[in-house]
């Protein structure tokens, strides 16, 4: 039986969508392929309110946040970590002997933009690396805050890992100043894994092109290059499928309205985070929580285990907390095409299984 | 309308395997995951004919090329090109400071053992790169006598690109003492492009924990080390729908026999030879010419693009020549589920356009 995916990704797929990565293969080389590459780098400046330039990578989120920190660092990065995809971005600069230092907070907490204009005030770093929603905790970082502050710096390179927010939560772009804006397919976006996406702005591609070492598939110089000399088609063979599936999804996002769909987002946070008060607690700091994941304290002492076994049985599946949180918390994903009623559903299940009631 | 595509990659899919492509989506973390994925590469090691462990990862051929002269490479890399995929992954390592040496011969000719062992005699490289089947010239190499070359030489580590030969040529890696066979699905495995392949043996393991600075998202070891511990899971989310149709396409395969599966591919390679012999001429070295693509050489002056203009009129594609051979020469990809019958009905087709009866 399949279980309807209520996990932070990768999230449940509407059949409709799943039904266009079965769509017959084009050439890559072809006038269709461009055709379909540059309509959906078009669609995507919409989502991110951007006038930059799309760049698509066949590869997980990962992919293009370590093209970012590769492409982007000349003289030293500042990787700021609320969780364990903060530590991730640090691990990758670590990896291509990239100058680096990390910026952690304890599980549970955000980013303050004190920290990081104190960073910043240095003058030792030319990039930035933000996580927008770090899944493993719940928590979504004030990024209008700290983008105030980057702009301060203008040789700054502001870098956002919007994996798990991007299309189910509005980030302006170009109005923040972000200059790598990086999400995935498997998200809010609604699409199955295998397809990363970023913005790339001027100041990022000036950048760029100073920076000797950049490696080759996950180069995002070579990318941008590419997509402008062959008319959006990509120098390696791209995931046609995902193509297909993302250009489709595209329409019914804009279809729904962005800002429709963001607020269908806060609907659904805002009650699911009621009913963890009501029944639970709420994991991390209150004022920066999720509009896409919420991270529940296990006050009840739950086996969180258990309970997604029984949830197994009747069609549905969350998360257990990430790391050293697997059974100290839970964590329940409202993205993507999720509704209000979708969101009950579960919860109604979860009290049954609890009787909670 | 559909075009046929008789391209060297994409290939044409199966229309039961593109539909696997449409199945819904199941948590990365899951038991079902590692179960799918454990049972691709136990189904890979048979293809392969290696008991060495497989990785995969979601990127194109490119990425794990990448990875592999990136993760194996301690001293020098020689890279053998025979056209234009063995000049990309040599620019792979420029790309990455990987020091690096280029042989490389005129297009539509192959390595020869003795300039193999020429290079490797001088002591310099602890790495060797050498594409088994170039689609740029139609080109196969004598991969089993630079093996028996190779094997002189116990430190250096031997990498083959067979993106566009493996399932559909034999490739016997642990007899050939191959430590990394890196190929990709959208060639002769005959699935949508998206996800990469390759083997990994245990003398390119060893070498990978030596060498500091592998990367992150194209790092094999990590990938090694990932999937050991987590039961094939592996470390980023990976593209579920490509697992679930290659572990579809694998039982076609293995059903219908690898030994006959590659016969078929000879079969096809064969008529397609004799075909261009009688009414154009083959394009590269006679003795080493590919089992899944056929350079044909233009010596007719035909217009190639009006040839594929009429071609798609009637459901098929066939692709110009690479680079500089645009107009000079034209490629029939036979390979993955193409059947003779196919191949003719394509070359009538041609002899119609063309008049050539």
């Amino acid at each position: 039986m399949h279980k309807k995916l209520f996990i932070p990704g990768p999230v449940e797929v509407r059949k409709d969508v799943l039904e266009k990565m079965a769509t017959p293969m084009i050439g890559h080389r072809s006038k269709d392929a461009s055709a379909l590459q540059r309509g959906i780098s078009d669609k995507l400046r919409k989502v991110f309110y951007t006038k930059e330039e799309i760049l698509l990578s066949t590869s997980s989120g990962s992919g293009l946040m370590e093209g970012a920190i590769r492409c982007t660092t000349k003289k030293r990065a500042a990787v700021f970590s609320i969780g364990a995809f903060g530590k991730r971005w640090y691990e990758m600069a670590k990896f291509n002997n990239v100058p680096a230092d990390l910026f952690a907070v304890e599980m549970g907490e955000a980013i303050t933009p004190e920290m990081v204009d104190d960073a910043l005030s240095t003058g030792k770093y030319d990039s930035i690396f933000v996580t927008h929603n770090e899944t493993s905790t719940g928590i979504m970082n004030p990024i209008e805050e700290i983008a105030e502050v980057v702009k301060k710096y203008p040789e700054v390179v502001f870098c956002i890992d919007a994996v798990s927010s991007a299309a189910g939560s509005k980030i302006e772009v170009d109005k923040l100043g972000i200059d790598i804006c990086v999400t995935s397919s498997q998200k809010a976006i609604g699409l199955p894994p295998g397809l990363a996406i970023c913005t790339f702005s001027k100041k990022a591609l000036e950048r760029a092109k100073t920076i000797e070492f950049r490696g080759y598939y996950l180069d995002l110089l070579q990318l941008y290059n590419f997509i402008q000399k062959k008319d959006y088609q990509y120098p390696s063979t791209p995931s046609i499928s995902h193509m297909y599936a993302l250009d489709y999804a595209l329409d019914l996002m804009l279809e729904e309205g962005l800002d429709n769909r963001f607020n269908r987002h806060i609907e659904m946070a805002k009650y699911v985070r009621a009913w963890a008060k009501k029944y639970f607690d709420l994991f991390g700091d209150e004022k920066h929580l999720s509009n896409t994941v919420t991270a529940i304290k296990n006050t009840r002492g739950i086996s969180v285990a258990d309970l997604n076994k029984e949830l197994g049985k009747r069609g549905f599946a969350i998360s257990n907390g990430y790391g050293d949180l697997k059974e100290k918390t839970f964590r329940i994903a409202h993205m993507a095409e999720m509704t209000l009623d979708d969101i009950k559903e579960l919860l109604e299940n979860i009290e049954d299984i609890l009787n909670l009631k």
